[in-house]
């Protein structure tokens, strides 16, 4: 049985695509066809929805759906979650299925972390702390101990576009490192933040000297590539407990 | 008597040029000229000194400066602080002379803010305090609930632009707000931060719908002007307690 969710790109051929308006539909489909866990993987834009093309069960969850769309985006794939879990069906996050989804602590590929870059981390580790019980920042860049972006929204790449952007002036020589980290108290089960080969790209391009991630709370995708990459453009991956 | 150090930009004529260099030379003319208080205002590249030009006054406090300028700018504005004061001369705050340069809370200029807007004030305001203990965040963009922005070392105009790029989808909508507070624990005599007519050109044309500051610790410079252009573009700019 192949299902798919209308507006979600897949590659995969010969599937039924069923549309979140007629999300009893979908139900129906999973439970016929023996689905008893999904995992969330991928990205989902906030879809424009057709009220008038609502089935009965998305009458049912579109109260508790609108009102968690104003929130922001935790409070979002909570309600999705409940959603799912309400029909029986468990969300399994990624990271439990593939297990080396997720790093252990350790250095993975290119030169070591200087001193500095370690200082660096470390700095970059408390500031994501501190922005955790307001719900903000899975990255944060520093340079020799000054704070040169801090992700928010845009995401990684438009951050790290930011802070290759600095004036050279301001980095007080240090070249810098890149922190990716969950939230405190984050739902790992979905919007577990990932780093991959394109993660490298913008860090290299960013002038940093690495990436450092928090252990067994950080996607790698593509570990071969992601590895490679990082030998090749001469900047480390490195993976630590926050 | 007109005294000024070089690297710092004046447009007042006839004055007597001292280098960072020779620190005791200036001493000795503030002393010979009688004064016994000094003001900060405006802005200081760190300046590359030259250690063979040091008089003995420079060698003297040499270290701990060089130490200071290690760490991050309220370390090192501490320090050249406590270099004035060892000389007998007291630091004074820009707001202690001039009491008109901060602003009480209220509305300043410009349509009344939104509860959405005061909304997104909120959540900025709390964004910085939870960022305060780690020496970080002058100002921070919210729209809709999500944070867009915060200030790093690059200043409100770079954090500004980011603001601006953000793509429409992920604005929900609303325009939201730009807040500048100082830091918990900031010496607001060297330092405090500031807004004024280019601060409301930036949030115009990041598309906001106004700046609010924190009452009594952030200035207003040229304020007719400020007011006259929030007025001019339709941006709000209003005061309130952190």
């Amino acid at each position: 049985m192949r299902l798919a969710l209308e507006g979600v790109p897949t590659q995969v051929e010969g599937v039924e695509v069923h549309r979140i308006e007629k999300l009893g539909g979908l139900f129906e489909a999973m439970r016929a066809g023996g689905v008893t866990q999904v995992v969330f993987a991928g990205g989902l834009a906030r879809p424009p929805l057709d009220p008038t093309q609502f089935d009965s069960t998305m009458m049912q969850v579109a109260p508790r759906l609108m009102g968690a769309l104003q929130g922001g985006d935790d409070a979002l794939l909570r309600a999705v979650i409940e959603m799912f879990e309400d029909q029986g069906i468990v969300v399994v996050g990624a990271h439990e299925v593939l297990l080396d989804l997720v790093a252990e602590a350790g250095h993975l590929a290119g030169p070591e972390p200087s001193a500095q870059d370690l200082r660096d981390a470390e700095r970059a580790f408390d500031i994501l702390s501190a922005l955790s019980p307001v719900d903000v920042g899975q990255g944060c860049a520093v340079a020799g101990g000054l704070c040169l972006g801090i992700e928010t929204l845009q995401g990684t790449d438009a951050t790290l576009r930011f802070v290759g952007e600095t004036p050279e002036a301001l980095r007080r020589g240090a070249k810098g490192v890149y922190v990716k980290a969950a939230k405190r108290g984050q739902d790992l089960r979905v919007d577990m933040p990932a780093v991959g080969p394109a993660t490298i790209d913008a860090v290299a391009a960013a002038g940093l000297a690495g990436l450092v991630i928090e252990a067994g709370r950080v996607m790698v995708l593509e570990r071969a590539e992601t590895l490679a990459k990082a030998e090749a453009l001469g900047v480390f991956l490195s993976v630590r407990d926050a």
